[in-house]
């Protein structure tokens, strides 16, 4: 693996081997110096083209537990910002000696084209390309779920029986698309509950079942149930008068929440937006995982850093 | 102590630890490498919601001669910024293993509400809390006067007998309050003074004297002038025609300075604006801690740091 | 050599020494581990007034891999990119233990006047003031040219009987201005090509010749040529109607790098407008060393922050 671009890409032996390392830097939060000198003397470069401080500072704590040198570099608004200069910003994170660029671009595609450009000889990691892929989001979430199901011992486990429900704006969402991918690939069973304005064309290509009624979809109790942020300046696209009626229809409130079955997970990538599609009951209730997914996200990017700089450790 | 939320909250012996400790962290700056082991593998959160460079590169610095590491995140205009979501920011922070948290933030009470609502086990320091408190700068200043009267000696001492003179717009002076209560813990006398508009309702009920007339507060020679900064968007609720006008009757100028004894001591939190509150005659006289408290500032944060995540030693 | 100011001011040794350092640096590029520990408990402040994130960058690069704490301080926009408080803001960054300020400026010797006005102990390297200089990128060029002539073997060679041509903008480049000096005291001879409205008032006093074609000054096969920035800004000072205009008269294109020798070199400092002053085809061409520059600038500052810094090599 010399990049981490899409879970699209990634086999199933591939993608359980980074949840095992993952679990391996799970560990190290729990030790007295929560540091390894893994990647001293090792550059990492937080390219950001849009603004995602979450994002941006779960790479930079995972790095810097690594002991990796880590470079923020904040692109939104700058003259990098064009995307005619994409390669001279590549060329030059080459060139001061960049061994990974974390990428967050508005356009989707924009990590592919750094990785195979031929511009750049550093490892590329996609944290959010458009409305593409957001690839680490999906493997902490699978991460989280793994752990839920199988404690300490989900070492070498896929997902593998796991029914998920997927709640709300697919069409914009990145974080769906790579989980998707990444959760069948791991042997779970997906399905997609949104209204038919917010999904893409082509989601009946997708291995997964779609459902339009929120309801009906809970009602068939999934394992998981992982709602999206729905993000205010899309909800005209959504042909919602307003946020109450989306909360309504599509929102997972005390009421839906008392419905699920108690061993029923409730996942969100946040930030949330309580009260629309979460409400605080739900995202504060025993089964939620929203703080899980965080911590784990750190343990998952420390792997994929790890896996790509270390070069102790290849997937094949 | 968990936390640093307030002067007011400080009793005598943890002030006069923390300011014992400070001196300790002073001698650091004079080795060959200043640099402590102290703090490896801890992770120090910089969350501004409003700027302020001085006050972040001071703690950055504390924290990173103590080996810690350092992720700023700047909320200023960021979605985090509204009140609502403070609690998933710190709970982001907590998950991703923020070992403190210096907040900086435009509410009075919000470092409070971070540290007593459960959302986050990590040390919560405030960096300056709407007009409420300020605490490391009060700690800074006390370790500044205290250093001027007793020099090398001065551990285990308090400001027994002291006299202080705060001058300015205390109505908005986090820095005033957290001297004020600081201050008179340790033994020394306060005096504000301040145009009536520009104190708050309820002084009468402080440990202070007030007065009205600065040069009569010179006349009484105090050991040390403490100059507030006047900001100029608050120049029309002090109901001053203008800058110079207030210059006039509430600045230090030169002949001000002439009139105080040669031992009384001119301190100010900076930035300063020369020239309105202080004259530059009186910034750069030997009289003068400006420099000084910006250099205790660094000793005294990686004090409070030391002492809240070193778990070596502990306040009662 | 207490401070970087400018090329002007260093001595043929002077500047061959530190490109000998940069030899030295650019070997740790080559190691398993990219870093010394040369400068571990050292504090380098970025300060920069005006936006460079690819200078910013290369400084940081460079300290980090030196083992210096690094604390970037953008002041743009800020309360201290008003003139009257550069004082207060070095004395500041004097107190916090600053041991190197790096200063990127819009006006023209505020290095100098941080240098030189007792305001701060602290090295200070000029990282860009105004239309003044702008040396470390001087430096990276001369050592790109060295090793480009001389290869391993270039440690104590100078640039005698070296021919380079700079072409654009040289009135408000300090890019130029660093060169002129810097190449000339190490053997070079320069000359300038630009149109007579881009030329600064007293040239005929610099050691160059000045021409006025493009075409006629490539017509004579200098080893070097360096291409400036044209910023747009700028255009209209320049009286060309538009950019197609400009890059015709005064831009590297494809042709023009034909009629070039195979070994001649093309130089720009970057960021690269390509298609106006420079064409794709010669940014990219085997004879351009834009790649290399970047990667040379963090040899090059690491020297230079090496020989303030360490105490353990002294310029006379």
């Amino acid at each position: 693996m010399r990049h981490l671009l899409s879970t699209r890409d990634l086999s199933r032996d591939q993608a359980i081997a980074i949840l095992d390392v993952a679990e391996d830097m799970a560990d190290v939060a729990d030790r007295e110096v929560k540091k390894l000198p893994t990647l001293r003397g090792k550059t990492v470069v937080n390219l950001f083209f849009e603004d995602s401080t979450r994002t941006r500072i779960s790479f930079e704590a995972a790095a810097k537990r690594l002991s990796a040198d880590v470079i923020n570099f904040s692109a939104k608004g700058s003259s990098v910002s064009k995307g005619e200069s994409l390669k001279d910003t590549a060329q030059t994170l080459a060139a001061i000696g960049a061994d990974a660029v974390v990428i967050r671009h508005g356009s989707s595609g924009a990590p592919l084209v750094l990785a195979n450009a031929g511009w750049i000889e550093a490892a590329i990691v996609n944290a959010g390309d458009g409305t593409h892929e957001h690839p680490t989001q999906a493997l902490l979430d699978a991460f989280t779920i793994r752990r839920r199901l199988h404690g300490p011992a989900s070492r070498g486990h896929g997902l593998d029986g796991v029914t998920v429900t997927i709640v709300g704006d697919i069409l914009h969402s990145r974080v769906a698309r790579s989980n998707v991918w990444l959760l069948t690939t791991l042997g779970a069973s997906v399905t997609l509950v949104a209204p038919a304005t917010l999904l893409p064309i082509g989601v009946d290509e997708w291995p997964v079942a779609v459902l339009f009624d929120l309801d009906e979809a809970l009602a068939r109790q999934a394992d998981v149930v992982m709602m999206l942020r729905i993000q205010s300046e899309r909800m005209h696209a959504a042909f919602f008068p307003n946020a109450r009626e989306y909360s309504r229809q599509w929102g997972l409130d005390d009421g839906r929440l008392d419905r699920l079955g108690p061993d029923s997970i409730v996942m969100h990538p946040g930030p949330m937006n309580r009260g629309l599609e979460i409400s605080a009951g739900a995202a504060d209730s025993p089964q939620s995982t929203v703080l899980e997914q965080v911590a784990n996200g750190v343990s998952v990017r420390m792997a994929v850093l790890y896996l790509l700089l270390s070069g102790e450790r290849t997937l094949s």
